[in-house]
C-alpha cells in the first residue's frame, strides 16, 4: 500500500519535489505539529530530537498542519521557528484551504489534533497512529517493532 | 532603590498602564524571553507556571525580548503564544528601537540573552540574576531567601 | 526553642557524640527515611544530594526511622547502603524499642512514614513537614525561607 | 541456541524449578542487578516496572548478582526489598561461590556490573547486552525490535 502522501503547499528542509514515497522501504515517522501548540513543542520535538540522535533507520518528517491560529503561524515564522529549533528533517506545510478550519491532509487523514504522530512500516502500511503526549518507552517500542532485529 | 521599570511598546495581561512599581512590597520575577527561544519555551515557561500554581505571593512578569527573528515574532503572533501557552500574567514587549537588534529595556539592563531571570525583593533591588536554564531546587531557592518565614 | 534531639542508638558518619545542638544557628534538614521505602531512595535521597552540592549553608541530617522488615534493615546493611549511595551528611540510627513497631523518634516526633522531611530554622524552631515525595520547586522555596537574603 | 540458563541459589517470585527455558518463544530480558546499587534501584528498576505495566509479551526477569557487600544482600534483605518494591517478576539469586567475589552466572556470562540488561529474542539467542542505565527510548527500540509488527 502507499504511504499516504500529505498535500503540502510547500516543503521546508527538502527539495521541492520531496516526497514521501521516495521514503519507501524505510520506517517513517509523520509528526503533524502546530509551532504553537506547547504540546508539541515542550515534549514531542525534543523526544523527536533524541530520536533523530539515535540514527535508527527511521525517517522522520514533519507536516505543519495549522487549524488554529492561522493568521500567527505563517510560512516565515514556521522558518524561524525550525531555524531556532535545529530541525532539519524535512517539514511540510499542509496545505490551507480557504475558509476551511482544517488543512487538506489533516481532514483526509482525520487527523484528531496536535500533536499526531503516524507510524508506517517500510511497505507504507500505517502501523500506529497516536495522538497527544507518548512516553519514550512507548515510542521506542513502537518504532522498534518496525526495525529489522539486528 | 525602585523597580527598574521596563520600556515597553505594550502590556499584554494587564492594564496599559501597568508599570512593576504597582507590584511593590512583593517580590517580582522578571522572565526576559522570545517565543521562538526553545530553553525559553520548553525549560523556563514551564517551570513558571509550575511556580504560579505554587502561590507564593511573588509577582511574575514577562518581558519579551526580541532580538532576533524580528519580523517573526510579532505582537499577533506573542497574542496566539499566550493564549495557546495559557499565559495569564503580564506580559510586556520590550520597545524595539529602529535599526537595532536588541531592544531597549535588554540593551538598558544588559541581559545577555534568553531566557533571562531576575528576580527583585520586596524593596526592589535585584538579588538573582539567571541566564539560561535554572533548575527548580535551585530557583526556589532564591525565590524562597526573598519571601518571609511562615 | 530546642531542636528536638533524635533519641538514635548510634550515629553514623559523625562522632559518637553529635547532636543536633551543635548545628545550632544553622538551619537543619531533618530527612527521616529507611534504606527499603522506594519513595526515599528513588525520590528523596537523591534530591538530598543535589542539594547538598547546592552548599546552601543547611545542615541535612538523615535519621534511619526503621518500622517495618526490622530484621532486615540492620546497621550493617545501612552502612553497606550509605556506603553504595555516598551519603557523608550524619545519619541517626532511630532507636528501637522492643517489642514496638515505632522507633523511640518517630513516635515521639508523630512522623506519619517515610520519607519525612523537617525543617527547623536557625532558632531551632520546625518551619516545615512534609511526608511523602515533594518536589524540587517547593522545596528550594521551604528551605530558602530560612536562608539568610544575600 | 538456547537461553543461557542462570545458576541461582534460589528463585524468588517463581516455582522452585522455574527456568528460562520455560519461556522459550517469547522475548525475555534479563536484568542483572543488585539491592544496593543506586543506578539500579534509582533508574533501572522504576523503568522495568514501567515496561512490565505495557504488557509487550516480552518475559522480564531479574538476577540478583551480588558481587560486594555479600554479608548485606542477603536473601532475607532481598525478600524485604522485592515486597517493599512491588516486584513480583521471577528474581533469581545468582548462586555465589565460597571465596569468590563474583557469583557464578555473573562470571559465566562474563557481565561488567551493575545494571547489566540483557535481551534475548525468542529463539534464545541474546540481542542486546547494556551495562549501566540506558534510556526509555533506546531500551524500547532494542526490545520492539524483538518484538512482532503488530
Amino acid at each position: 500500500m502507499p504511504l499516504p502522501e500529505p498535500s503540502v503547499s510547500k516543503w521546508l528542509n527538502a527539495d521541492p519535489d520531496f516526497a514521501l514515497a521516495k521514503l519507501r522501504g524505510r520506517p517513517v515517522l509523520l509528526h503533524a505539529f502546530q509551532m504553537l501548540c506547547p504540546g508539541c513543542v515542550q515534549h514531542a520535538l525534543p523526544q523527536l530530537q533524541r530520536l533523530a540522535r539515535l540514527d535508527t533507520g527511521c525517517a522522520i518528517v514533519g507536516l505543519h498542519t495549522v487549524f488554529e491560529h492561522h493568521d500567527a503561524m505563517t510560512e516565515p515564522v514556521l522558518r524561524a521557528f525550525l531555524h531556532e529549533n535545529r530541525i532539519t528533517y524535512p517539514v511540510g506545510i499542509d496545505a490551507a484551504i480557504a475558509g476551511q478550519r482544517l488543512p487538506t491532509t489533516m481532514a483526509r487523514l482525520r487527523l484528531p489534533g496536535t500533536p499526531t504522530l503516524l507510524l508506517f512500516d517500510g511497505d507504507g502500511d500505517e502501523r500506529c497512529r497516536h495522538f497527544g503526549p507518548i512516553d519514550d518507552l512507548a515510542l521506542g517500542l513502537a518504532l522498534g517493532r518496525l526495525l529489522p532485529m539486528r
